[in-house]
């Protein structure tokens, strides 16, 4: 019998799990696939892991490889989205690696390679709260900040890396170093990270009681939940420290806004999804007041709406454009 | 006789001149003409005067109404793209005209409306500094500094009004006053404008001789020219207030490239044209430093070539692009 192309596959590479799930022609999940990657796995056995988690999800949804029109895969770092190429990944000694040609050599479909924060913010813009926006700027704050635009239905991928690093906006002139090597980037100020490194100060100090009985002053136990658990019971100094970061947040999108113009903000990740209402305010406030006066009133600021499967559905949909609508 | 439609008319409508001009279907020049604007004009006779002197280049190049397939005009100022419409301009008190359909109606063919830094770095990547880039960047100090980007092709024109506003990206945290009204963008520090302030006041302290012998401690004299004229005559001071002007330009246009990973920056303008070599060095060294690693190495700045045309050619070509390869 003859195939028809119409299933697309997503796939979300994090630095520590991956996530595959094939999708319908109307982007319904068919099928989903969770599984944990070693910390330092090589490329060769990790891709052979990718290949087998997406046999895996296929099998599961009963779908023949000539049933797959594409596939879209989301990575956590900077890419060469025309030729495929990942050029690192964090966690993972992965380099310059020819990921696109590598998994359709064995899928016998197209393969298209991006960033993780542009296909969740493609997903947000196609599926999410971003739907109808002429210009939509994604902002997910977590261990990094990354950002994201899609304008007028297109990724901003940049010339040769992945672009909209938001986090590496200077918001602080000798402020805290950054990764990056840089001071007083948004992303050192305001990140998940920062945020958990203020936290454990205050619960050391003992200006945090939820965090110091919950989980302690061990910045890797200061996650999302616990923080929103935090502000929720009233612990004045995490409150202060989120709104702070949210104010920080705030300043960089306005330089985004004064660069880009979008019409809709998209925030997104754990934590801002764990307390939508104090960084939607936060962050509305501290961006009103920080982009160029003409730019007040022309956008609206919104909370993700897609969760996890943001990158996966985003980066099937991405694959889909390129392969259906933009050619 | 059946005409063909293959000449294209472009505008540059400045603050203080308009100069209207018509391209043939290889954008060769046909004809240019040049008018001052009086301060102050109205909108109804500005408009005019616009068609006035559209008439006057096509006598000149024996053109008929027939022939013209489209006209671009480049706006000193926000506008609105998509709907034609000028959203305030400087030194004119013109606001929310429909400047497109009244255009339009008198010229019977479509009439693109784009911001002039806009129409300035299309003409750049068409036919000049930027020709074949992916992503190219173009940065206009003047009075102001304006910014404008073309992606993949296309002019990133935000989603409601002008966007890439480089000129206020905040380098100096409660740095001098903006005319936007904020403290520390760019503009203040670093445009031609900026620069003449600070060489009046070396002027008046004996610090810079060609300026005082020249034109004195008017800033409204102190221009482009005899800037270029105290640095090359080594003037101590003008040459530091440059290079420092250069840096600052560095630091702007290295938050931009984190932003939207350009390939080609095309620095343009009457001064930066005047001192190709002071301000390519200069913003270089500076845009290297400051943006983030990853992108060191990424990027080539150039100076613009199209000089005083650059608006009116982007103009004209951005209306071909739009009415017949994006069509």
């Amino acid at each position: 019998m003859a195939y028809k192309r119409s299933y697309w596959i997503g796939f979300d590479l994090g630095g520590t799990k991956m996530l595959a799930a094939i999708f319908n022609d109307r982007f319904e999940i068919v099928a989903r696939k969770r599984r944990r990657i070693k910390l330092g796995q090589a490329a060769t056995p990790g891709v052979a892991q990718m290949i087998d988690i997406i046999g895996e999800v296929m099998e599961r949804a009963q779908i023949e490889p000539e049933e797959i029109a594409g596939a879209g895969v989301a990575v956590p770092g900077p890419v060469d989205p025309r030729r495929g190429i990942v050029i690192e990944m964090p966690n993972l000694d992965w380099r310059e690696l020819a990921l696109g040609e590598l998994l359709g050599a064995e899928l016998k479909c197209p393969v298209h390679i991006l960033n993780d924060v542009d296909a969740g913010t493609y997903g947000e813009y196609r599926f999410g709260a971003g739907r109808g926006g002429r210009c939509v700027l994604g902002v997910f704050p977590g261990t990094g900040i990354g950002g994201g635009c899609v304008y007028e239905g297109n990724l901003l991928q940049g010339s040769s890396r992945t672009c909209m690093e938001i986090g590496h906006i200077r918001v602080m002139p000798n402020g805290p170093l950054c990764g990056c090597g840089g001071r007083g980037c948004l992303e050192a100020v305001a990140s998940r990270l920062a945020i958990s490194q203020a936290v454990a100060a205050a619960a050391y100090r003992g200006e945090a009681p939820t965090i110091l009985r919950e989980v302690g002053t061990n910045i890797r136990e200061i996650r999302s939940k616990v923080l929103a658990q935090a502000a929720t019971a009233g612990d004045k100094a995490v409150v202060e420290i989120l709104e702070d970061a949210a104010r920080w947040l705030g300043i960089g999108v306005a330089a985004a806004i004064n660069l880009v113009d979008p019409d809709v903000i998209v925030l997104g990740g754990g934590l801002v999804e764990a307390l939508p209402e104090l960084f939607l305010r936060g962050v509305r406030e501290s961006a009103e007041s920080h982009a160029m006066r003409s730019f007040q009133g022309t956008f609206r600021i919104a909370v993700a709406e897609l969760g996890d499967d943001a990158s996966a559905k985003g980066a099937a949909a991405w694959a889909h454009h390129r392969e259906v609508v933009a050619k």
